[in-house]
């Protein structure tokens, strides 16, 4: 097909010319002095965007990896650990702890809703003998587009007097929804490249507090490629204890500086205005949010339910068929009841405004009921937030 | 601004990634075989291209340097050259002609269709001694969004009996309009890379008729650097008199492959759609057409006039400044008049709307009088192609 | 520093432009269409680089990951795997099955010669208990430039009966160095990306034959991201259990083309002159080769000591900020011992010339023993090759 | 042929890694914001380049055009101007001149040394009535290694006390050879893009003096697309009368970044050491130089002659079939008896190292009679450079 393949899936997000164009450079000794420079200037930029003072571990590994290395670093075989089920990513963590030999409990839940503080202050405050060693928790969770109040799961294992590290996985969020793992008391913070930090795919990070730094000191569960301490100590000289990703760094350091360049306060804003754009496209098309709570919904994504007896991965296949155009399938239980817009990393009001031009006329090629006038409603927003001055 | 610039002026058009990262390489050397088999391809298919069977002379200059090549190649001083002001661009080459010697006649024209072929066949039909030595039309108005019919102002010509050259000027209609050099008998054809080819500026094109070769034999207007028999003459075995502007040369390569691959009626086909879609925008806007021909519209650009009292530039503004979406500009005497949309060239449906939705807000921001649901219009045009199973 | 750096370190090996050009594209949905073709092509270009019929799992991760992937998937707690200490990255595979709750039995070795097929038929014979449960090799030991027979490492195991399995540590000998895991039985194959590949660093592989997949079955290790069973499950589809490094798969079908394009014997043989005009150079200056073998020397990369009382670290100091020349350093015990040169991958004779001329002046620069004639003897070995009508 | 060209023509040279990404960008609108500080930016420093206050009037076009801008702006039908034949591109300079109508009155030279002052003055001392308006000179003959004194050249014409301009082509020369126009009072420069300014071929430059501006308001040749006056005047707003070459203006901005970085004096530096080391070489080989004037050696390429009998195209074949080493050809007269290393723009001492061994082994493969020794010779100049605390 001709033109720019039209991408709006919650991750991998577009690249920007930038960040390919630094990425796409001779590979240089990862033990001179030029990766030293390189590597020191990443793990400022990650520790910046993550919010945190402790160190960040970067992995050259997907972001399940990420997961897999904040549980082996911090947990002994048959720890439990209380696993949310906000989604499908959610629930993935959880087999992943379970195949580690770990005793993953999940709070069930609803998948239209964030992880719930009240409901994991409860079983905290059952857990009298502390039995359980860490709460994971999805920040954004990239199935349902809904996203947890980590401050206050933070404030409920304080009011549960409760030891267990808090584990947030952030992987469609950092860079696109505020995040600050230090001010949030959060231990482990599992991050990935290819969403907000608008990098390909490749690598992955756990961003450290103190408690979690303390807890690997002890912790017994068989680790060798996802272990901090070798990172932790040789990234102090800026070199890694394998080869590094050295291509996807240095697309990282461009890309941090692109977001040093806008500022998080206006990137956070204007991912919150292109989620409200699309969500005033998906009140106008008739369509239900799968994210329930307003005060939940996701800046970097939007899902949505087709109607009953409609087919939301036909949806998609006339998508990417008519107009070229990618959007996220339903996961899990969601399959083929919901699609999902990725409305994150490099974009801007007239991409996004592409994407739901897309959706509008797929509707309606693919004969599932909707009203039109999801496009101009976009616009609406978009035009508003023009008259109050907000930055594009 | 984050996310990608919406490029929409009518030339340069957007680069596809396969032309850009065809021309990120080392340049090689122009007089090895390497550089041969490269001139020889992208003669292919140029000629391909251009639809003549004769050479197709490529020179590292942009499109006015072709102008002029077409011009000192056939003519000589004090010739009288017939030129119809179709708009600014058919005014510029005349300012050449005049500036190069030449008597340069203007058929005045009202820059809201094309040049006529009655007119073209009654003024030479008033030249029975034959003084007039050229008649040069542009085939698409970039101004105006007017097309010419070449094949009529051939049989104009055929029909008066005058043996002048006919010249004309594809620089914005090559590659995105149907072009016939050697079918249509026109006897210099000027093109540029910047448009449909989905090049950088910077290399244009005179694509040459047998007639033309035998003017270039007695014409005397000086000439060096545009000179076509020593480029003939070296193109022959795949070399160029002067040093060729190699990558962009990578490029055309890979523009033309990827042209062959969608193919041409595909090709035209997809610009039509898009024309459709932007002038059912116009109308649902109530926004007056540049072009007051329907037979003659444009299907690389439209010229949209704003309400009297109104000011084009400052709607353009608006759109870069709210938007990051670059319109074209009125040209001479439609200054502040019009603005233009580009939409030729590497560019899919989805595409289109962002910039249609771009303008439809940026006419609201800029208080221009207008009804809403331009963009609406255009995505019933594009849908509609898809029930007809027209290809994206 | 101006001009090209020379990097000349045995992996990451210089990238190529077409794989670079293929990395810097848009990421595409890793789960659509588009990405199935890539991964099947790209699996299917794998099985003939390993030279097995059986799948190859791709990891986001460094070698290291793909070592630990070998013994997670196969072993189980407590389980004893010999290892042959060729050298350093022997050892570290070593230092990874002793964290993973393996019992590593070392058969030590002096770093001066590849892995011997007798010394490990002894000890396996040893062994009627056949308690130990896997013999891992590195094929190539880029710590020493000493290759291993392993053919005659394959026929140990079977002359001693013992049914452990091979596993053999290809990351920087495939696509250099002949190797066939099937022909040669060989059970778990590891590889890299960054080094005959062509590619950066950031994916490795496991090329697996049927008695490691049988083994898979009752392996108890811990495994979540390493695990092949899901991977092997989606990638039949052309997917992935987690999202893969897209942009680093687009440069591998790249690399793959390369490969296909120059065919591997001219790729080995092509590896082969660059090793013996290396040592050719090395003979030249006086300076002894790490290998003592010479039916062992490397074709991928070639380890010179320095004199008693010379710093080869020094020498690398030199040799970078005089000419912008990246040699690799001595590791472990080799520390400051010996350098390394990588004559591996996308390189030629002439680049490889560059980097022996800034060994020579450097060896003078440091003021280290050594004659003179290096380069001259590796052009000699050069030019005779060209005599011989090997192709370049 | 695998691993990198080797490119050792006289220009086009070596692309950096930063000007070709810089170009590998979507091209912008060349009427908006962002082209207008591009425009300003490469005037900046253009002018700091050629070292002129004046305009650099930047053209789409090849050398050959600029030599062309340089007449047509400053002279009239019939004009007498003065050329010195210092070798093939002095020549070539002199036939434009022809082929535009002016009386080019040729001081033949030959061939072995540059532009020379006294002649030059004996010259136009018998020009009393100042018929002679121009006097154009090479800086650097690509064709045959010469450079030209042209602060001597400007005495010659004060001297005699003649009105001429003088015109100068530094198309090999600038950024790799000093040069400053005002400071020599040279009236025109022309310059290209392909050599020292690292950027492959397209854009010109003339770089203009008062005299020259002030000559082109009576100058009569007729002239359009050279015109300088309507580039200087959009120029001064960032625009151009034509549409630019945008693309290779991203280009030239890095270029020029990158030259400001390293710092003239350091470049010019490094040409000198790397045309030292190349005429050790020669010499070393037994080939003598086509420069015979040893205070006129170019630092930017180097002309050497085979011995009688043997064939320098022979030669050029052998270094590029059997080491993918591109080499400059003989030029006019010197064809077959010549070939030409270029040693400019983005190049540092190994990689010249790389086309010195091909050189040196394919005089052998090729059977043209010469000592070895000359790689050896030159990284003797090499390590002394180094030993000096010559910066690398």
């Amino acid at each position: 097909m001709t033109g720019r393949h039209h991408l709006f899936i919650p991750g991998p997000s577009a690249l920007p010319d930038d960040v390919m164009r630094a990425m796409d450079r001779p590979t240089i000794d990862h033990r001179g002095p030029a990766f030293q420079a390189l590597a020191h200037d990443v793990q400022d930029g990650l520790r910046w965007i993550f919010g945190c003072a402790g160190p960040v571990v970067t992995y050259p590994a997907s972001g399940s990896g990420a997961w897999e290395a904040a549980l082996v670093n911090t947990l002994s075989p048959g720890d439990q650990v209380l696993m949310y089920e906000s989604g499908q990513f959610a629930s993935l963590w959880a087999e992943i702890a379970g195949r580690l030999s770990l005793k993953a409990e999940i709070l069930p839940g609803d998948w239209r809703r964030g992880a719930e503080a009240q409901r994991i202050e409860d079983r905290l405050r059952a857990d009298p003998g502390h039995r359980i060693r860490a709460v994971c928790v999805v920040h954004n969770e990239t199935s349902t587009g809904c996203t947890a109040d980590i401050p206050a799961i933070r404030a409920a294992l304080d009011a549960a007097g409760h030891p267990a590290l808090l584990m947030v996985d952030t992987i469609s969020s950092l860079g696109s929804i505020p995040y600050r793992a230090d001010d949030w008391g959060v231990d482990v913070t599992v991050g990935g490249s290819q969403k907000g930090l608008m990098l390909p795919p490749g690598i992955s990070f756990n961003a450290l507090g103190p408690k979690a730094l303390e807890a690997a000191k002890t912790a017994t569960l068989p680790r060798s490629y996802w272990a901090w301490e070798p990172v932790i100590r040789l990234n102090a000289d800026g070199f890694f204890p394998y080869t590094p990703a050295t291509n996807t760094l240095f697309g990282l350091r461009a890309a941090l500086a692109m977001m040093r360049a806008e500022g998080l306060e206006a990137i956070f804003a204007r991912h919150r205005r292109l989620a409200r754009a699309t969500r005033a496209a998906a009140t106008a098309w008739g369509l239900e949010l799968q994210c329930a709570v307003p005060s939940e919904y996701s800046a970097a994504l939007t899902a949505l339910r087709v109607p009953e007896g409609a087919s939301a991965d036909r949806l998609r296949q006339v998508a990417l068929a008519s107009f070229d155009l990618s959007l996220g399938n339903g996961l899990g239980k969601l399959a083929d009841r919901v699609f999902r817009i990725g409305h994150l990393g490099h974009l801007n009001d007239l991409s996004l405004i592409s994407a739901l031009a897309g959706v509008e006329m797929s509707l309606g090629l693919a004969d599932i009921a909707h009203q039109r006038g999801g496009v101009a409603a976009a616009m609406g927003v978009m035009a508003e937030a023009q008259r109050q001055g907000e930055p594009a």
